[in-house]
Formats: C-alpha cells, sequence, structure tokens
C-alpha cells in the first residue's frame, strides 16, 4: 500500500458507523453483547465463555487453547444476493474488459458483460472458475492487495447501497470483541480467497491477515529486476471449504478449536471437528430468518444453503442463532 | 494428550534448565541479550528494534506489522550431525520394525536397519521420502503429536547426550523474548514438518503452533465411527523451503516480515524477500563458526550449506551473527 492510498483508507474508515462502534464494543466494563436479545443464543454463549475461563472451575481452558473461528460469508458479513467475491469478479471483468476487447465475443466473459447471467450460470463451474483465475490470477500478491484495496472503496451492495464492510452484522462484531476481552484468538475459516479477505479483515473484524484461512491460489517466488515479487498463479491450491475446513484449521492453527460458528452447510466438518473434541464446546449456526432486516433463506437457497447442517445441529444441540429472534439490531446502518 | 501424558510432559519441563531460563529472560528490567557479546551483531539487533519501536520515530512500524520469522534448524537449535527429524524418522523406524518383519529385507528400510548409512545415501532423495513416509503418515494428527512428543522425551542427542529440547541455542531463545517484549510476533519458517515442531514449539521457544510455519504432508477429514478424524496420507502438500519459505509466509502470515533470522542457503529467499520490502529491515544469518561448542560449518556442509546466502549478505549488508564471536553461551548446559 502507498501512503497515499492508506491515507485514503484511514479516511474512509474514520468515517465509517463501525470504527465508533469497534471502540464502544472493546469497553470491558459494559455490558457484554448489547445487540444480542437476552434469549437461549446469548444465555449459551455466556455460559460457555463463562466455563472456559472461570479459574480453578472444572471446564476451565488455558489462554492460548481458547482459539474461536468464524465462517465468514453469512456469518460475519452478508451473503445475498451472491458472495461479495462473486460480485468483486464481475466487477473486475467488466472493468478489465477495456483492454480485452477480445472478452466481448469470447465466453465465459462475453455472457457477463451482457449481464447474461442464465448464460453464464449454463457455464457450469468451469466457467466461474475461469472468471475468478483472469481476476484473480496474473499479477503480485502486492499488486492484488491494492486492487481489492481499491474495490472496497468504490463497490456497493445492489440492494442496500452501502458499502460491503458495513454489510457486516454489528451482534457479531460484538461477540468477536467479547470473546477476544475473555482471551480468545479469533480467526476466519471461509470458503472465500484468503487474499480477498486479508486487506479488509483487521480494520473490520479486528482480525490480523495472520488468522484469516480461505482458499488459495497458488503463488511462486521470483526475482523481476533483482525485486523479489510473489506472483499469482491460474491454479487453485486449496479449496477451504466443507471437509477442507478442518484440514485448513490443522494447516494453519495446529490445534483444534474450542468454539466455532457457521452457517451453512459449508461449515458442518468444521462445526463437527470443533464439537468434538474434549471439555466444553460451542458450536454454532446463524440462521438467516430475518425477512425484512436481512434475507430468510435456508435449505432451498444456492448461496448459503443450509440443510444437512441444520440437522445435526438439532441432533447434537448445536446453539443456533436466530437472526430474527436473538439480534435486536442487524446492521450498524439499521435504525434502533 | 492424555492427562496422563501431559503430567509427563511438564514434569519433563519443569526439571529443564529451559524452563527457568525462560522466566529470566522474560523481565524487561534486565539488560536485553546477556548471552550476546557486546559486539556488532548486538548492536545492529538493538539498534533495529530502537528504530522500529520508538513512537514517532522515522522508521517506527505499528504492533501488528512487527513480524520476525526464524528458520528452526541451525538458527534455533542444532542440526549436526543429522537434522533431528532425520534422527526421529531412524529411530522410528527402528521402533515400527518389531511389526514390519519384511522391512529386514526391504529396501530402503533394510540398510536403514542394518546401520548402512552409505547404501540408503545411494537411495537418493526417493528412499528418503519413503522412510518420511513411513513415519508420518498412515495415522492421524492427534496420534502423530502423540509419537512426536514420547520420542522428545526418551531422544538423546549422539553427540552431548542431551535431550534434543536442550539443544536450543539460549542466545536465539533470549531474542525470541526480546522481540516479543518489544511488540513483535515471532514466527517459525521451516522446511521441517509442520506437525513435528508443533507438539513442543510452543513450551521451548514461546511460539504457539499457529505461529509456526513448516513443510506439510496431505491430510483427509473423515468420520471414523462417527467421530472426525484428520488422517495423514504419504503424499507431500508442500515444501517449505528455499523459494517455497516467502510462498509459505504468504499463505500463513499475510504480510512481509519486518526481521528474518536463518543460516544456510536455504533461507536465502526468506531473507531476500524480508529484506526487499520499506523502511527498517533486518535479515541477519546465524554463523556456525564454533567448532568448541558447536560446529564449524558453511559452503562445505551437506547439512545447513551456507554458501549463496553468504554471499548475498556481504553484498547487501545483511547482519551475521558469528557464533564464535557473538556467543557468551551457546547452551544451556554450557559452563559459563
Amino acid at each position: 500500500m502507498t501512503a497515499l492510498h492508506r491515507r485514503r483508507v484511514v479516511a474512509l474508515i474514520a468515517a465509517s458507523p463501525l470504527s465508533g462502534l469497534a471502540r464502544a464494543q472493546s469497553s470491558p466494563a459494559a455490558e457484554p453483547l448489547p445487540s444480542w436479545q437476552d434469549g437461549p443464543a446469548r444465555a449459551r454463549i455466556l455460559a460457555f465463555v463463562k466455563a472456559v475461563t472461570e479459574p480453578g472451575g472444572r471446564e476451565f481452558v488455558p489462554v492460548p487453547e481458547r482459539i474461536a473461528v468464524f465462517d465468514n460469508d453469512g456469518t460475519l458479513w452478508a451473503e445475498q444476493p451472491v458472495y461479495v467475491q462473486g460480485l468483486f469478479i464481475a466487477d473486475r471483468i467488466r472493468a478489465m474488459s477495456a483492454t480485452r476487447p477480445e472478452w466481448k465475443t469470447k465466453e465465459p466473459y462475453a455472457s457477463l458483460l451482457r449481464g447474461d447471467l442464465k448464460a453464464l450460470a449454463a457455464g457450469g463451474e468451469h466457467a466461474i472458475a475461469q472468471l475468478a483465475m483472469a481476476t484473480h490470477a496474473g499479477m503480485s500478491s502486492d499488486a492484488f492487495s491494492k486492487i481489492v484495496e481499491d474495490w472496497l472503496l468504490t463497490a456497493r451492495h445492489p440492494k442496500t447501497g452501502r458499502p460491503y464492510t458495513e454489510m457486516v452484522y454489528v451482534p457479531m462484531l460484538e461477540l468477536l470483541a467479547y470473546l477476544r476481552e475473555n482471551g480468545f484468538k479469533t480467526f476466519i475459516v471461509s470458503g472465500g480467497g484468503i487474499e480477498f479477505m486479508r486487506p479488509w479483515t483487521e480494520r473490520i473484524y479486528g482480525i490480523p491477515p495472520e488468522q484469516v484461512i480461505g482458499s488459495t491460489i497458488r503463488t511462486k517466488y521470483e526475482l523481476r529486476d533483482g525485486q523479489p515479487v510473489l506472483v499469482r498463479l491460474p491454479e487453485i491450491d486449496f479449496v477451504d471449504d466443507k471437509a477442507g475446513k478442518p484440514v485448513g484449521i490443522l494447516r494453519h492453527i495446529g490445534r483444534r478449536p474450542i468454539a466455532a460458528f457457521g452457517n451453512s452447510d459449508g461449515d458442518l466438518q468444521m462445526l463437527q471437528w470443533t464439537a468434538a473434541g474434549p471439555g466444553a464446546r460451542l458450536a454454532a449456526i446463524v440462521r438467516h430468518t430475518d425477512a425484512v432486516r436481512e434475507w430468510e433463506y435456508d435449505r432451498a437457497s444456492k448461496v448459503g444453503r443450509l440443510d444437512k447442517a441444520l440437522g445435526e445441529a438439532a441432533a447434537r444441540g448445536w446453539t443456533v442463532i436466530d437472526m430474527k429472534r436473538d439480534w435486536r439490531r442487524v446492521f450498524a446502518f439499521d435504525a434502533r
């Protein structure tokens, strides 16, 4: 990031309602989780934290082992109507098409540029992968971070018109801060691209890049004019989704979390892996039940489908966070 | 780890001279780096830390960006006469051969079991990889951690007769603690196996598993009798050496370190990558110059060969830590 660019980013954050929120949350004297209704989900979170932090308690967990993992899309920020990274890909293809005239007649670019999402969907996963690689590979890791930062400065959510960095759930920001105040280390474990998240997770969630786990493409170290660069290659390296999530957790963290939060079937194995460890465990699902303030979806949804994991939550007694019932507020810009 | 096993490990640590040492180091009032001679290497380390931590200073670096990376073998602990992980492999093959009678006549196992290292070397890298997979794969990640823990309880260094966990360099332990006292986050970036290091890095170096980067084999998540396990597969996933080190750093940390410490050509790219960033940088090489207290080796050595990186250190003005000249003490068990 250049100094000028950094100043622009800092100015954007300072103007955001979230920056004040983050400060307010860090006061340990205040009642915890103020945006949560006084219901069963909040009660179970508080009871779990009390159990693992009470010195001499039967379920006490030493600070270094207090690891909490969070899915990102649909768990920390909104994923409807389309994953944010999908919108990034579409915007980038449009921006890049100015210097790629051949894309106007070449699939899958042509369908996307015409706005023909049906034709695009017909291309299946292969078409999506092609678009992802065209927008995510071919540059250095530093250059890609800057592209993401720049995009976030101007991109707006198609429904709310808000920057994506305001589409985060206030109750989850409070939860992240509350866990950290209680000695937890908080990690993101997302199916999304690791380098797509890292440029902004620290200032939005208070989660530094080294605590972000996600899907990766291959990178290659090389010297260009004597300067070392890490070049992003158009080749999938690791998919941090479903059964990949516990694998990503092992690789990056090296020990089993004691708390996990997800919202879809992509999080099932992460929740299983976390819940199966010894001692007190918190496995929780954020359920999208609020059609007014957010979206209402589960089994039938293409984005964030929640089916098997909901069944397992019921069978195993995991915590279900019902957005409509459990959250007083969803977004910072909601009327209070 | 079972409760009994944990108690045994704790008992071993409590009896170790290192545990007292770790406490002594953490006193910020004491003069920093007491086991270092008052020479150029120590002076450069102190000057660097002063520059990046001085509030309002021209080279000030915010705490979250104070990332320091350390190679392990030959940088934090001894790597002669053979990498510790190599000795682990040999010991495990011998132990496992009790239930594998076919190994007595099957290469490369037979050569190892006969102690015929020349024949083994003739098998090349392929033979070594076979032995590594036989000892590192086929069990769950939890079971492998326990195997490593158990081995460290009884294994002894072939020259000194000490546990390997005492073969760590006291000046480097002091350096790790000193950097952390100054807001640095310390990481290991090693060519060694990530799961071979994680069981002990926290208690020996104060580096938690999530700050250990190393080579990996593939793991697979599966349910066995309804219980989730991560199974280690006999397949290389990532080699965290040479040009792999900056790639591993990007993947795990997501930002460029400002300080890096290595000792061999395997660390060259990590040092280049660190040194090439903007602002104050510390790139340092531990040079093995002390045939009496440790070992004396560089260009001609098979283990820890230091050739190109030493040339680049001279050309670019990197810091060379000369063990014989710069360290008052090497190991905790040395006479003072």
